[in-house]
């Protein structure tokens, strides 16, 4: 059984192209690793309703674990947990327990940068502990804001913070040991070969054969530059139970397309180009 | 009136973390500097219902454009006209229009690369031309896979093909054009300016002051770093007719700032750092 995962990326700069999304980038590629099917990314704008609405558009559609990012910080423009609330139709309450792990963030502040005055909780720095009813916060090794965590019966709902140094520590954390549970002895294997002297188009009815007589390896082109190039990255991808010897799953693909393509005039230039291996 | 984009995402890569989302990062910034308010992005798999679900959702909330980016090209794993088709309950039948748009590529590929056979319509070749009923082939001043318009009463679809250069070229030389003109006379400007000595806790009371006292614009602060590090990026932005004087709307809310953070503490480095204006 698959695992399916879905992000949620909240924030403005992400849609008006002011900062590239590199948090889903990276939260991609350490689920997939992980052998989590990642179902869709959504990006939608600092605003209450935007949120709440695709907060539960995405709880519908019952995937394992929806992660958002971005948000949670103490600026009227954070407003993820305005959002989620509203999705859940929960009210917002100071959470004591947050409220702790954020004072305690701001006494270590306090001592690292010898401040003499103590850190008062302003109410920036209390919202950032006002979380939906009923959630728990998630300790952020880094930053102020806390994650929060709410298991929706099925569905289990992340809010990490926007700062990539902040989400990526939560999340592996605590985020990647529970996927790694969920998912169980699945792991994901990928590689890449290049193709040279062959159209994307010559290309495609060999990759099909490949992968009718391969089931569960996936064969993804991807030209370099434009289409009518000659020279094409092969992306092939596994996700198996290890008993069920991936690695050798994609090596007896990977092999075969090559005999392929090499009668059909192409050129292999590399076919055992290991990525990543879990 | 704001005019809405949404942008939709084809690929695997995307959400497996093999390929940072930079296409939907240029367009982004390319329709916001147009004046576009850019609602959403959604990336999604390369599967047929994945895909016609997200269409279809994405229509319902009616935005004036969208676009779709990738899974135009000639392989099996290429199933966004597929996925369109079926959102929109078309059958796709070969454009006869799009037939010779990919003819004359080929016969550009051959000539270019002075081969002596002639580049057959192979079906992967016909399966770019292959549109769903009642659209459009846009041309592909790059590539072999035109895009594809279709209108949707109040709602203007555009797929385009994943690869950058491709999606870069047929925007610039058809979608901005239109985009120019359903925007009218708004523009979009934008300035930073950088704040050190000041938690971004202490600065959100002083923000929403100034954006309460200058309707329109909007600010956001982006601490560098985790939120405890007292470098913030402050991003302010307006959309705004052109008689509404929009840069000067945006120098007297930077100055009001300025002298707030000052007053609390804080330093301002760069008070006048002019990003883009349209």
């Amino acid at each position: 059984m698959t695992v399916d995962m879905e992000m949620i990326c909240i924030g403005n700069e992400l849609l008006i192209g002011k900062t590239l999304n590199t948090n889903a980038n990276w939260l991609g590629k350490q689920a997939t690793d992980l052998g989590v099917n990642v179902k869709r990314i959504t990006v939608v704008q600092d605003i209450v309703d935007e949120i709440a609405n695709i907060v539960q558009e995405t709880i519908k559609r019952k995937p394992q674990f929806i992660i958002t990012t971005g948000g949670l910080g103490p600026t009227f423009d954070d407003k993820t947990l305005e959002g989620i609330a509203k999705a859940l139709n929960r009210k917002l309450e100071i959470n004591q327990k947050a409220l702790a792990m954020v004072r305690e963030k701001c006494e270590e502040y306090a001592r690292k940068n010898q401040l003499s005055t103590i850190i008062e909780l302003t109410p920036p720095r209390v919202k950032m502990a006002t979380l939906p009813e009923k959630t728990e916060p998630v300790n952020n090794p880094i930053g102020t804001a806390p994650g929060v965590y709410v298991d929706l019966e099925g569905t289990v709902l992340f809010a990490l913070p926007g700062v990539p140094s902040e989400m990526e520590a939560i999340f592996t954390g605590t985020i990647a040991p529970m996927l790694k549970q969920a998912v169980g002895d699945r792991v994901f294997c990928e590689k890449s070969m290049f193709l040279h002297n062959m159209l994307e188009s010559n290309l495609a009815p060999l990759i099909d054969k490949v992968m009718s007589a391969n089931k569960g390896v996936y064969i993804k082109s991807h030209p370099m530059g434009a289409e009518n190039k000659l020279h094409i990255e092969i992306h092939l991808t596994v996700a198996a139970k290890a008993e069920e010897k991936p690695m050798e799953m994609l090596e007896k693909a990977m092999k075969q397309l090559s005999i392929l393509v090499e009668a059909n005039g192409g050129k292999v230039s590399s076919n055992a180009n290991l990525i990543m291996e879990t």
